[in-house]
């Protein structure tokens, strides 16, 4: 037999870029191809995807990217990574739905080889097969995967929880996961994500309750913000909008977009006439309308945020208005929500918010301690490695898992691009494949690295200087007085004379090195640089960039 | 009678730089000098103080400034304030350390004029009477302040809890606030930092009996993380090592500082011998240490996040280690503090952690809503602003007092620089005076200002690129190729094509220019921004700042 290999390119230590990868024999599956968003000491890179090296090594061997759902963290990067390597993609009908608007908009849609799926699909490829059960989380049509291997079972959650009484009746299928523990489990990865969160997580159900009593209450028009990708808690929306007679409005290019699929592929059921313009907004008395928009974490050019300082075209909260945060601030988000829950009471709003389940509208999608148990209990892993989470979730994972039976020493917590390598049934942590972050900034990815990053802190810490040094390229002396430009650094208008003092060091710093006979142009560099940058931070404690440049003449 | 004009400078919709004013005839007395520590948006900016563009033009109506408790958030812009002016200081003896810790620092500590209150002090100027109360918070020696006034009592909470079982015994002083309500309260303003949660603040005793307890449980080294100010948390990270037999070390500059205050002005009680430096404590077993350390809010540069990654000099943390945060993470500083708790796991620690009161290690020193409604209760007061707290906080703040019988309309929700007067026991909001942020960036402060920022983000997120033109005086043609150097664009070296083209660019700009005999220094300049940054935009989807730059010869 094969030795079987698992191994992840993204998700362990974080959360978000979730893509993990399973090798057996001349096979590589992988599953999910997620982004994550940049933290903001990434300064200016837009999207993080994974380092694919490995794979792009080994792509005669890739046989299918299989998706578990339709999250950003899961599908992301999936554009960027199909225009490197072409392969298969496999994913179910509402999944589907969404990577193909964003391989539209990456104009790929035509040369990408998809394949739709179901909980009852079975893959066939050469030694391994891949079944499917289908799990809770908060968007439509998600699954775990079970890898039937010569060596055993190898079963991928997805992300997941037990929602016994789940907003759209689309239950787990916890007989099949069942059925696959009796079977035997040789090894299994299970999300992390609220690994740290004591109980089990609420259902759904609860936010459709609180939902309804909000629309029951409220006397005026009614927003409500959530992400679009949850269809279920937007058909909770839409339910309390039939029971109190409101029309619907959607605001914000992704709720309208992904509304449509959902609409189309039969994800939602809205009314013929139910959703109206916004600009029809106030053809209607304010109680009888509601409004979907996106921008629940708080992302400053979302509709939420342009709506709580006035700035959305077309539609206005005003004085009276009910405005519900449908959605729990993802860690980091919690200050642009804040600011937004105050801008909202500025205009008068009544406003409906609170951290977690709090408010009752929110719950989270991920399961918690007891979730993950009960998972781990129906799988009866011989080993396990927790996924999907910063290196505390699994630890704290680990220690879930010890509590309902595996070894300590049958739980691998790995970093991103260590493989765990399975031979006769028997796993150890073996090599390191590539693995890392790669920005997208702008159009490109790859192109922007360290070197660019660590430049953006110090220009956004301090500032720069440009020193402009014309010299004589005979006698190598200043040919007029330096030039220095600041930006970022102080107000050069009100720094006249500290601009006085720099240029005055500049020219001494020049004369004394041409006495020393050291005017090549690198030295001048050099100790204009460490002359300049000991001055201005002996008299302001700052550290600007300091850049001079030299001109010959 | 005169009126009273009351106003913030600084705490309203925000947390942090408090400071408030009353004035009454020719007497101007302020409450709290405070600063705030900016966000992430803020670039390169140490500190934010507000400013006092008002007080400095009437400062010789100032007699007092009058400090509640030892906290960043109230005493850590008075260094700056007095050096612009120089005004008397009250406040309580372990506050007055704090404060001359700061004064020292700056240099200014012989030329300020420092009185020592207690909560029994009368202060007396013309016709105001100042008394005071004591209030439990989490820092030792806080006072509420009640302004005795020719038109009624203006009672001003500081920083306050309801901890009926306080670690070091100092009871609130519940019986001097209810006669103050007894006598009538014209007006109350109170802090509003929790008034989002629902019920009681938790007593500072459930940490006691959680420190002791970890103590008990760990058999080699304990780390204690902890505000270097929160002393009662301090003496029972002391009385638990007492008890498990351990020596104590302190790590962090500010935690030697603030402790020595604390044992010098009989704050703390540490027996003789316990104290070791850092130096020391390979010479006991690991079970007979403790330490405490700074560092508990994520810092960077503080000891706690310097243990997690093996770079404090002299002191480790091992596997089997305990290290216990006893301090929740303020919003903002989540991320932060995980990075450091991922880190101390991956070292093998036993760490205890978790967000609020989660761990038992942690409780608030700001009052619940419950004990928002009991000083409301207390007071009785006829007007009310609630002080210290993000917008919506304010509103929270303002449904509490109604709740418990404060009219609606007698609640003011102010901006920083909104004045309350009040005229025969009647208030009204009037006129504003100055109020906002001066930056201290380095040493100076009000040197930045935005300019200066948003030309530091615009460099944080795509760089920028200096174009220097070397240009002849007399028929204004390119002297030489242009010069364009990059930094926190894109990697230079490997971007060679890419600026090829813009210098191309730029050659043609320059002689179309000519052409149209449009030669001017300025329309070069403006013209290259233009068609450089147009193709930049086209080619990578990035905005970096273009600073063309003319060198005549």
């Amino acid at each position: 037999m094969s030795t079987i290999s698992v191994f992840a390119l993204g998700g362990l230590h974080e959360i978000g870029k979730n893509m993990y990868a399973i090798e057996y024999d001349h096979d590589i599956f992988i599953i999910d191809c997620g982004n994550k968003f940049p933290d903001e000491s990434l300064l200016g890179i837009d999207l993080i995807i994974p380092d694919v090296t490995y794979l792009e090594e080994n792509k005669d061997k890739i046989r299918a990217l299989i998706i578990t759902h339709g999250h950003e963290d899961h599908i992301g990067g999936i554009p960027f990574f199909l225009k490197k390597i072409n392969v298969p993609v496999y994913a179910t009908r509402f999944t589907l739905g969404l990577i193909e608007l964003k391989l539209k908009e990456h104009k790929i849609l035509r040369e990408t080889e998809i394949h739709e799926i179901n909980s009852d699909t079975n893959l066939n490829f050469n030694d391994i097969k891949v079944n499917f059960f289908k799990v809770n989380h908060s968007i439509p049509d998600c699954l775990g995967l079970v890898f039937r291997t010569p060596q055993g079972n190898i079963v991928h959650t997805g992300d997941f929880k037990f929602d016994l009484t789940p907003a759209n009746n689309e239950h787990s299928e916890i007989h099949k996961m069942a059925e696959i523990g009796k079977e035997g489990v040789l090894l299994l990865l299970s999300e992390s994500t609220n690994a740290e969160r004591p109980g089990l997580t609420p259902s759904e159900q609860i936010v459709e309750e609180h939902v309804e009593e909000a629309f029951l209450k409220a006397s005026r028009k009614v927003f409500v913000s959530t992400f679009a990708s949850n269809i279920n808690r937007i058909q909770q929306v839409v339910n309390a909008s039939i029971k109190t007679d409101r029309k619907l409005a959607l605001l914000g290019r992704s709720m309208v977009n992904v509304v449509d699929v959902a609409m189309k592929r039969g994800y939602i059921d809205i009314p013929d006439d139910m959703l109206i313009d916004k600009d029809q907004i106030n053809d209607f008395a304010p109680e009888n309308v509601a409004i979907l928009c996106t921008g629940s974490q708080g992302e400053p050019l979302a509709a939420l945020s342009r709506l709580s300082t006035g700035n959305f075209r077309g539609a206005e909260v005003l004085a009276g208005d009910t405005v519900i945060l449908a959605a729990g601030p993802i860690p980091g988000n919690e200050k642009n929500v804040s600011k937004i829950v105050d801008n909202l009471f500025s205009l008068g709003a009544n406003v409906i918010y609170g951290s977690g389940s709090a408010s009752g509208m929110h719950v989270s999608g991920h399961g918690y301690q007891e979730d993950l148990k009960l998972m781990l209990t129906l799988m009866q892993p011989k080993y396990f490695i927790p996924i999907h989470g910063e290196l505390r979730m699994l630890y704290q994972h680990r220690l879930l898992a010890e509590s309902v039976g595996v070894e300590h020493e049958n739980t691998f917590i790995l970093n991103n691009g260590d493989v765990v390598d399975i031979e006769n049934s028997d796993a150890r942590q073996t090599r390191k494949v590539p693995a890392g972050n790669t920005y997208v900034d702008g159009i490109g990815d790859g192109d922007v690295g360290d070197i660019v990053l660590r430049d953006r802190k110090q220009l956004s810490e301090d500032g720069m200087l440009v020193i402009v040094l014309t010299m004589n390229k005979t006698d190598k002396k200043l040919a007029s007085n330096p030039d220095t430009i600041s930006r970022g650094f102080v107000y050069m208008r009100e720094s006249e004379e500290l601009l006085d003092d720099i240029n005055r060091l500049i020219t001494k710093t020049v004369k004394d090195l041409q006495k020393a006979n050291k005017s090549q142009w690198n030295d001048i560099k050099k100790s204009i640089k460490k002359s300049v940058g000991q001055f201005i931070f002996k008299e302001t404690k700052k550290k600007p960039m300091i850049l001079p440049i030299i001109i010959e003449v």
